[in-house]
């Protein structure tokens, strides 16, 4: 099954673009401690993911490698980590998702944790980095998962709130999710638009964080 | 109308210097996910600005163009951003105004967010940064706008405050003001003067939304 | 007994990994003020560490020296850093640690500073960062030592709660610990996974030190 | 009275190792908006010292100048900035001073406006960083003093404090002070000591600054 075409020398573009996404997301301190994962779609079948246990900020082409989208490796002789299942998962069930990017802040962290339920913002400009929102206006909804070492379990959970013809109000209606003392999951359709929509991601959790200090603070 | 002499190949030290102001602004921290947008005059009819959706920490001189001071671009190729409409009408109003630099930072969102009414500092030597003031002592106002998505309906607030032969106490007195949730737009007679002004006030909200957590606190 | 082997030319490979991992940590601002120690065992009885008073975000190969188990440099002209005793009784107690890295950050400081006793944490995906740690549901103890400037004895107490056979409940469970107001100890297996620990456990104090703040603002 | 020998180009050593000072300095933040001055002794009667208004992070050697130690410019075309005048005191009043450098900062901004008096720190490790201080366990005190835009009158405050044959209570005991709402001035027998002081005030300051906050919101 493993071929030449299904190695990351044979995408260049791909591996070159998913390298500077993982060093610019890296050196913001989003991916410390060897963590997160980030991946590309090939196309129907395939994506790009970053091996495990690799320094972000300093990632090479050879630090990638190719899987399929049940999340197992193309090169037998590499293992995918765990939470490849989730990259593979989000692929396999929307067309639309061109690259997923999963990050470890400090503040995404102790945001979710310090949240009951999902969180809810308005009024931030910064809203409408995320593709679908034009206005600082509306209230926007970011799902918060709690944790799983269990990635199966948590991509089921995931996917039953994945939009979809028979949309609830528990659907998912932003391009990502939190992970409850763990971090961010966003996506986007291309590389670009993935990353912006993490800058806006973080961002907007900084806002709230601080915005939680200053209102316990004020005994609210 | 387009002419070679109004693309920005035509001016390539302002080009150079925009792009300059840019990535220092960008690597601050102070332009996520692609936001803010930046220009410097050209002449008592048009300015060079940034196109909208480009990565300001590494932007080129091709994410750039010029416009009119009405906001239109004069390669009708390129669409500008709606926020252009802003920097055009400081630098029609005002032919004092050389360069507009328009900022997102999580401090400046949480602070104008937090703050009725107009944002009042005192004490601060920081506040000599900015072109005007003198001593640390006078109490300065820094002009807080609520958010609006109509471009247009902003800038005509903001130029109903603008220094003029019957000043108000409306008056703006500082070169810039915050955008309620949004962000910060500084002016200067140049690039390097807005620049500075940015750095100065991006300091004086950090040290006023410190002082915001440590008054909360104290249940002042 | 000075001979040529031991000094840090000899090793270049352990050299030049020690200096990047210096750089890397002094970039972060986890060395302030030429603060820190840190270093790399080169086999049974001797480790290379740096020298004492140079700004670890621009050391150099020049700047590390070897030293035997008990603390002693092996070339006469140079002067251990007081702390470099502790280094080699870790070194000295346990075969298994191939790097130490001491590192001092406003987090650890305070953190440390703030907590009786040891630290326990509790629901951080990033607990899986620290070797030995397999999920964020375990409850992990990080211990924190009171400050001495006599480094003896605090190398004293520290080893008598290093794992051994009969363990006890004070026994040290993660790669690391805490010394009240100044800093971390963290090792690993080698210099890579010491890193890790330092990002991790970094990591780690930042959440609880945020946590710590919001929970006193909430009046707990 | 202006000679070749009285110009920075006369002295590449100093001037040099003065530029990395700024840039390392520029580079954390602690010279925004052009703001902070930075000089070296060059003798007993002048010091190298930056000019004002240039960006700190991109300084060269053509931003210096010569001043002799009453504040006056040698290159008479060339206008120092006030704060020269509280420079050349110091070199004035004592020989031991090789250097000194005057940050802004948000930290030692909001901490001096928040302590009434002097600051007193203890049971900080990094204490040891400032020369003169063996243990975590003593006591320290940072002087405070208030802004002036009368530089000669602070100056002359200041040398009041100075460390004399007939010290008193209010003698400085250590090598820096804060000015209230301003920032810090911090000395050493050369440029290396100097940063490191400035490094290790900056890091006991952030500590404090958080101990300040988490003690507020704890109702002390």
């Amino acid at each position: 099954m493993l071929t030449k075409q299904l190695s990351p020398v044979s995408f260049p573009g791909e591996s070159q673009a998913l390298v500077e996404v993982c060093r610019f997301l890296g050196e913001r301190g989003w991916a410390p401690a060897t963590g997160g994962n980030f991946s590309v779609r090939l196309d129907e079948g395939h994506c790009l993911i970053t091996q495990s246990g690799c320094d972000k900020s300093r990632l090479t082409v050879d630090d990638l490698m190719v899987c399929d989208l049940h999340g197992n490796a193309l090169d037998l002789a590499l293992r995918p980590s765990a939470e490849v299942g989730l990259h593979a998962r989000l692929y396999r069930v929307d067309s639309g998702v061109g690259a997923v990017l999963h990050t470890h802040s400090v503040v995404s962290t102790v945001l979710s944790r310090a949240t009951k339920g999902d969180l809810v913002l308005q009024g931030f400009e910064m809203q409408k980095s995320l593709t679908g929102n034009r206005s600082h206006e509306q209230a926007i909804t970011i799902a918060i998962f709690d944790n799983d070492q269990d990635i199966a379990a948590l991509a089921g959970r995931v996917q039953q709130r994945w939009p979809a013809a028979g949309a609830s109000p528990d659907t998912l209606t932003q391009p990502g999710f939190l992970v409850r003392g763990h971090g961010l999951y966003a996506w986007g359709k291309d590389l670009s638009e993935a990353r912006r929509h993490v800058e806006g991601f973080e961002f907007l959790f900084a806002c709230a964080w601080q915005e939680i200090l200053a209102a316990r603070m004020a005994g609210v």
